[in-house]
């Protein structure tokens, strides 16, 4: 059957970036037997000035009925006046946790042809292979009560919620137990358990369900330890599994070794293999409408569709060695332009990964 | 009057760095006239082996008498069965709640001696030098309601609650601000204000705190991105300001970026100038008991004793004068070794610096 995906494109560079994203679908379609049909419609910002919300029902239910959906980015100083009920940040919380989407993987990964992007010393990070599995729709995010209240005496006070059910930490953990044994088998739990009654019960369950997986070496960090190991020597690490605030600190750490944020996609993903793709990072509106930002993160965002929610392996390998072979030919954009490279647009850009295709 | 100062050694390699900064204490009062008397007493690990809990009520006593507190480190794997509410680290946290040093200074400073040490590119971090504010009396880690119960469907749940008052954030606002004064006059807070309203509200009080600090440039960023740019250019940095649990993570991320975290010591004050002071740290269990810890981090958190609670200025750059002396001549403890340095011991390394004095 046809599979239907939602693409929102949302704000800043995401109509660029989500552009050539479409184009390598359509590519795909044309020409390489995908069976699928998408529809677009506005997310974020671009929702809000329409419509006064960041998320419209229509869109939400669109969400639900779609196979997948792929997003661009939201967000921009603009709408940062606003409460945080109807800016566009809300949107993507919203589709998170309405899609039931807490299985969030980030990948970070050193393209070898972009190591000297990296801040770290080559020899810290050639090779670089982690990934990052997010618990997305719990935590402090999500945690109820929350807001501003006035104290007895007058003066008000800032509060949220930090709290995650013995079933949200299993399944999260299944997640990441099960990404290890694609992989290296070993997982590092993070968490605050020494300080932390949350995180403590976080460390019981992990290594609970540990026992179900006895070929993953488990183990547990500290988040300030872990921050600190990232840095210092971020090759031992294979998978890290942690909750939402710490997994959105830890993630970006672990991006920006690599160099290249613009190159990185991400999966969030529900039970049943749905998922919404996106990539890293923001929607950098610096740069908006200059045809200049990098739209392969976007485009490894759909590769990661094809694999995860799709099980089309063949096209979603298509893409990455497509990605590949544009790196080898030497195409940059801004953000990971060096000496001696070829300066690209995004529009030339997705020119080459459809020539590559 | 006769400074009074509690030495609390704990656990680890505690003992041993804190014996060399004793050492030093004892040269300045016997020498240089500093007018000052210490004693010690157990805290962390070594108290609940000798009374059941990791601080007692006659310890946290002296501490409250003494006029400051020096503090090795606690903690180990040894005492990690137990329940966080007798563990090492409580000890930590009870002191710095009882005696209210809701300010913690953490500076990242890149000694030139040790430059090659940083995980990062030369270029990123030389002449680093960025200081960290965290709150450390408020915020997720003392927040009520907290623990761990059974929800109506028999599944149980972890909580704790973020939460701060606005005479809290603007008491570390005054602190982080007037660092800022004596500095490059640039604030930069952190928070996640698109997610969290206790963040939105911590924001709103730092924006309207600043302006009473006009000559201070106060920008905002959010967590996760400020763990990408302290990952991608530290040096943007000038002091940085947030709560509890971010400034955990954060400072221990910048340490590290630093290449020599046995390097780096920090305060943590009261109201009044009264401090605590540590190495930023831990116990490092694997090389306790071995006179192979680096005492410096130890040392340097006497001279920040002196300059911050003493007004001690000239005794604590000639401590500071005398640690880059002693880099100068190339002694090096096994964490900041490179070829053709001189390999100390701990007690080898005090022997250099009060040769240095
Ligand atoms: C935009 C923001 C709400 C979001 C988050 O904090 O989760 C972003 O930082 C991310 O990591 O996807
Ligand atoms: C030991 C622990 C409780 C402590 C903290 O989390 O504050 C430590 O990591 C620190 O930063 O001083």
């Amino acid at each position: 059957m046809t599979k239907k995906v939602l693409v929102l494109p949302g704000d800043g560079i995401g109509p660029e970036i989500v552009g050539q994203a479409t184009r390598v679908l359509d590519a795909l379609i044309a020409d390489h037997g995908l069976d699928m049909a998408y529809e677009s419609a506005l997310v974020g910002g671009s929702s809000f000035d329409e419509h006064g919300v960041p998320l419209t029902d229509e869109v939400l239910e669109k969400a639900r009925q779609a196979d997948s959906v792929l997003l661009g980015a939201v967000g921009g100083p603009k709408w940062e006046q606003f409460e945080i009920a109807v800016r566009p940040e809300k949107a993507l919380l919203k589709l998170r946790s309405e899609l039931e989407l807490f299985g969030n993987l980030r990948p970070a990964i050193l393209y070898p042809q972009l190591a000297s992007a990296s801040s770290l010393k080559p020899e810290l990070v050639s090779g670089l292979d982690v990934l990052i599995v997010r618990e997305l729709t719990g935590g402090i995010y999500f945690g109820q009560p929350r807001g501003i209240r006035t104290k007895d005496n007058g003066e008000r006070e800032g509060f949220n919620t930090y709290v995650y059910s013995e079933s949200e930490i299993e399944r999260i953990a299944h997640v990441a137990f099960r990404a290890a044994m694609l992989r290296d088998k070993r997982l590092c739990s993070v968490d605050k358990a020494n300080v932390l009654e949350v995180t403590e019960l976080w460390r019981e369950v992990m290594t609970r369900i540990g026992k179900e997986y006895p070929e993953v070496e488990l183990t547990h960090m500290y988040v300030d330890n872990a921050a600190m190991q990232l840095v210092r020597a971020p090759k031992q690490f294979d998978v890290m599994v942690t909750g939402n605030m710490f997994g959105d600190i830890l993630s970006d750490c672990a991006a920006m070794l690599t160099g290249s944020i613009g190159m990185l996609p991400s999966a969030s993903l529900d039970a049943n293999g749905k998922g919404m793709y996106e990539p890293i990072h923001g929607s950098a509106p610096d740069i908006a409408g200059q045809n200049k930002a990098n739209p392969l993160a976007t485009i490894l965002s759909v590769s990661m569709m094809l694999r995860h929610s799709f099980g089309e392996e063949a096209l979603a390998d298509k893409i990455e060695n497509a990605v590949s072979t544009v790196l080898d030919q030497g195409y940059r954009t801004g953000d990971i332009y060096t000496d001696g490279m070829k300066l690209v647009s995004t529009t030339e850009m997705g020119d080459a990964v459809l020539a590559a295709l």
